[in-house]
């Protein structure tokens, strides 16, 4: 098989000259070194991205993408296929917990038609960028050519690069996708060389029973697409239109310098083949929560990403991260608000 | 010992009897069953405390009580005490990390001289509560007399009640006191019959053999107080006059059935005289983040407490009750703001 190549991608470590200094500015803010935890490295990795001791959030997007799975008809989700296209009305209408959670934080909500096995009405707040009316059961079949795969990132790149050119510098991915954790537990299994009853969970709520059906079709899956071995001949066979749109969204927002914030279990196995892709794109990520979905704890260890929230949710859409998003910005404005034991006139430690 | 008596004083649990419907609210919402986790606990709890399947949050506020402990003299914090009153002035420029935080949203922050050694100016943010000029050493004496630990109790329920009769129905508790993360390991220690060890970390950076020493003087005081027995003996030998004073305001503000946001170890162990006060004041709290302050996370288990929010910060001030505010008001808001299956036509689970 050919590998697909998305070009041009050249995702840098941010350069880390001006380490000592922001580290220096964390240091002097008027608290015991250190005390404000893992704000203070959010802090200075949102100074390194955007090469400033005053970093600014500017727009803030969280984009949900939606697509179908040809893998439902093996019975994998306890949900009828027509509940992404119910929910992406929804999302439209402003009543999904996305659209609550982004309203409280002043988000923009961007929600992108990857390929809903559904004919939407044109919409003003729809991005149609619809690859298909759904993949193939990739029991069956690869589940999307290599080409429309190609196209997915390509689509995905585009519309992250849309929302940079309006301004926007920190982005929020989410999903919506019946079937979507068993593709992805499909991807995470494939890359990681992982058995799938350490990747798969209940979704949108199986029981036991229907974890177990859902391993041996991830099982049956991986025999036959045994060949795939590049992230992208893994995406193509086992992926879906909205992971691997949000992949190529995940890489050009890097590639832009933008901060990226990670949602749940499907939005982080999209950052794994990212991440496969183009290593240097971890540096540009937070990672929201640990959802309660197998799999997503296991993941984030591979990555050795250490999640800012831990509340137990497992809804996808974006939602981990657009809560994590105030978390983000408490970190910058520590650093731009907060007094120094000089200009506080506060005694430094004595012993 | 005569002990002190607070009254009156009559936390009940909440009213149990709209649980059935508030659940069955949360779960009409357009997600799979539970899938918002500890965030449809929250919206539960605060429905049963407001008595109201749309319950809604008012004027918050963050009160943070200050005091300086005499047991500085024993070198137990690497911070001079003066720190205490500069961080007051800090506070009321608005230049402190909790300022940072409540400005971002939107909570008012209380500023309360509990027991600053140092005479303020007269500040139109400074509320004048002062006990004294600090507590005395407790390796040598009692901390303070009943008298003085019984006014910071009546004091601290008298400014949460201001609050709460201005709209407040959140209220978060803070401290600044060098000195008082020993005085709540001791209470700690005393109150749950552990070892100091267990119960005293770095404060604000001390050292291995800093820790060491703080553990001694700990022992020390427990075996000089070692008659006193009941919380309020306790708190009145080893607390502190903000520990008190905190305690006596999270007492009134949980009779008020407000709801309580608590912060990192200092604020949680004014809780835990509390609950051995008023068992039912569990019932009224958010836990807001686990401390990288040792023995904080131990306490939590005694109190069976599961925080929001695992940044491994250790400043108090309530930063950390600060930073939890927008998961409760996302609690809140998906209660009151998501669609319903019925409502957003989504259909429901068919296997």
């Amino acid at each position: 098989m050919k590998p697909i190549k998305h070009e041009p991608l050249n995702i840098k470590r941010p350069d880390q000259s001006l380490t000592a200094n922001l580290q220096d500015k964390i240091d002097q803010k008027t608290k015991p070194l250190g005390a404000l935890g893992q704000l203070e490295k959010i802090a200075l990795q949102v100074g390194l991205i955007q090469q400033s001791l005053t970093p600014v959030l500017t727009r803030p997007v969280v984009m949900v993408f939606a697509g179908d799975h040809g893998v439902v008809a093996e019975g994998v989700s306890p949900f009828p296929q027509s509940v992404t296209q119910q929910m992406v009305m929804n999302f439209l209408a402003g009543g999904a917990a996305v659209n609550v959670f982004a309203r409280q934080h002043q988000m923009q909500v961007k929600v992108v038609d990857a390929g809903v096995n559904h004919v939407f009405e044109p919409h003003p707040d729809l991005i149609d960028a619809k690859i298909g009316m759904g993949t193939r059961n990739f029991v069956e079949a690869e589940a999307m050519t290599f080409s429309q795969c190609a196209t997915a990132l390509q689509q995905g790149a585009r519309l992250a690069e849309t929302e940079i050119a309006a301004g926007t510098n920190i982005l929020a991915f989410g999903e919506m996708g019946i079937g979507n954790s068993t593709a992805a537990a499909a991807i995470m299994a494939g890359l990681c060389t992982l058995p799938p009853s350490q990747c798969a969970g209940r979704g949108t709520g199986l029981g036991d029973a229907g974890v177990q059906h859902k391993i041996a079709v991830i099982e049956q899956a991986l025999q036959r697409h045994a060949s795939a071995q590049s992230p992208m001949e893994i995406l193509a066979c086992l992926g879906g239109f909205e992971i691997a749109m949000m992949t190529g969204a995940m890489l050009a927002a890097a590639e832009a310098r933008s901060l990226l914030l990670i949602d749940g279990f499907i939005a982080t196995v999209a950052l794994l083949v990212a991440s496969r892709l183009q290593p240097e794109i971890l540096h540009y990520c937070v990672f929201s929560h640990c959802s309660d979905e197998a799999g997503h704890a296991l993941l984030l260890k591979q990555l050795d990403a250490k999640p800012v929230l831990n509340l137990g949710m497992r809804l996808g859409e974006g939602t981990g991260a657009v809560m994590a998003y105030p978390l983000v910005q408490a970190a910058v404005n520590f650093l731009n608000e907060m007094a120094s034991f000089e200009s506080a006139h506060v005694s430094g430690k004595v012993i």
